[in-house]
């Protein structure tokens, strides 16, 4: 952990990366004098400490976003440090984890005092919000890579796991899919989209809110969860295979926005079930929780939608039934093509 | 946390990359099967599961390796899978932590089953060495970059940490230093050295162990402790401003290896004392621990130096005497030159 001294002798420029990590500790050091929560060190020393409480495990979540992989070049860097963030915490929300605290380990071509002052700025918007501090990490330059751990509490065996849906549970999934994707399609031109529709839309691809409160809000009323950054259909897959059942999925009837509603139904359909890039929660939950899921969605102000059913699974691997908006089941040459569609988008 | 399913949309190769996590999960269940210690739940969730102690605080360090800035280019893979978590370990080591699991957070220009059958091999050599499973992750293509985030158990309130060295504290540093930093100068031709001798220290660079059992073992004996990968002195430097004292250092009595000791004096001067990439621990403790000390020098098989002492702080800042093997201090300007020397090989 190098967030407080310099870097291994082959660094270089390290007068200006040491002004980097004071910036990143001065912030630390500002949260956590107003809320220390679990941690008990932050920055400074060859670890970062958390407190443990007995009737809690600690979940831990890493992602790494590569520039012109995870984000363009010369993306914007106050949107950029939201999302490395955000990523992590969906994670969290995921299985039903408080944030902690987070780690930042980054690579930077140059110590650009413009671009980490955004990039912190929009970090720290996120981190505020999350009241999850940042309590060490590591800086070096290379070619930008920025690598986030982060650290939630749950209740001992309370997580919200992929691998617990049971036989029956209703399928829902948060806020609206696929304007991510319908986002990334008009910022690489593959489709046209008016002005007016990219700014109604774009938040969900460049500051995604991640779904902690619901998270939280879920423990000990949803059976399983996941969240849907892979793309709906692909990530409740893993939560069919983890759970070895079937599904059946209402595929017009998941949450759309307005503007995706204007497009083609074909590319709706493709969008919202297999776009990614969406930091929803997929869940599934007892029929009996229902109307606790609708207060749920008035409460905290975020559709939760309704989209389908756990079925036991009747082959040996599990299966996706696709049903349409007259009700009939999707032939299973368009099902195959829905679920390898994300695959394509590769 | 995706190391159980493909990458965002944007990502490419996909078959590669999730053969590749399929490979890093098989080892991590194979480790976890044997004895999953404190992992609750491994990979294959939005988020790993590590169970709390409630005497317990989490210990938590990263570091990021990039290519051409903390390795070779070409580097022997096995060596990079070693190194990447040792230095991880050896965060743990200096705060007296028990290692519990770490994740793995990678990016690679290509998914080279050869590198990669390599790399994992030296990783889950350490690993499977110190009892630390592979607990999750994040695999994506990219720029070489290796981002480890290692989790560690101490006893509440009883982390050793950097601030805490007292009046009178002997200052003590395990193994030898000075010898990454010689191979270092091998490699780059700044000296020639015989093949025989290089052999005889490579892996102090390449594959340095980290000081766990020491770490461990220095649980209620030293006050203060840091890990010296950035050099011995510019590290101790740290411990000085943050327990707000002054040190002698003994120069003459770091301990070297025979290979560094046939090197010109200035030269075993200054890599031993700020060469920097040496994994040894560099601690204090009160006098009446010395013979503990050095019988745990003897249990360990593990040189053991005592190399100064912590003073009282005279002026407003940290102060460091250099003493020479005469009992003469060195003048200011020559201690400055040691103190500035790690800067200088940036």
């Amino acid at each position: 952990m190098h967030f407080q001294h310099p870097q291994h002798p082959q660094s270089t420029r390290l007068g200006e990366f040491d002004l980097i990590q004071r910036f990143f500790k001065m912030h630390s050091e500002q949260m956590l004098a107003a809320n220390p929560g679990s941690v008990t060190l932050g920055i400074g020393d060859d670890c970062a400490l958390l407190a443990n409480q007995a009737n809690e495990d600690m979940a831990i979540t890493s992602d790494m976003l590569v520039e012109g992989r995870h984000f363009f070049a010369g993306a914007n860097p106050e949107w950029l440090g939201w999302k490395a963030l955000a990523v992590n915490l969906s994670d969290l929300a995921a299985m039903g984890a408080q944030p902690l605290g987070f780690t930042l380990a980054i690579a930077l071509p140059s110590a650009d005092p413009h671009w980490l002052e955004r990039f912190s700025k929009g970090l720290f918007a996120i981190a505020n919000r999350f009241s999850c501090p940042l309590i060490g990490g590591d800086t070096t330059a290379g070619p930008l890579n920025i690598c986030i751990t982060a650290f939630g509490s749950t209740l001992k065996k309370s997580a919200i796991r992929r691998s617990t849906a049971l036989d029956g549970d209703d399928i829902w999934v948060s806020g609206y899919v696929g304007d991510a994707r319908l986002t990334l399609a008009a910022l690489r031109h593959e489709i046209q989209l008016p002005q007016i529709d990219l700014d109604a839309i774009k938040s969900q691809m460049h500051q995604p809110v991640p779904r902690v409160e619901l998270g939280l809000a879920l423990r000990g009323v949803a059976h399983s969860a996941i969240d849907v950054s892979d793309g709906l259909l692909g990530d409740l897959r893993h939560v069919l295979h983890q759970s070895q059942k079937d599904a059946e999925i209402l595929l017009d009837q998941l949450p759309k926005s307005p503007t995706l509603l204007k497009q083609p139904l074909d590319l709706q359909r493709l969008y919202a079930s297999c776009g990614g890039d969406d930091y929803e929660l997929c869940f599934t939950a007892p029929a009996h929780q229902r109307t606790a899921i609708e207060n749920l969605s008035t409460a905290l102000q975020l559709p939760l939608t309704h989209i389908g059913a756990i079925k036991p699974m009747k082959g040996s691997e599990p299966e996706m039934a696709l049903i349409d908006h007259d009700g009939k089941k999707l032939p299973a040459s368009a099902t195959d093509a829905f679920l390898q569609s994300f695959d394509h988008f590769a």
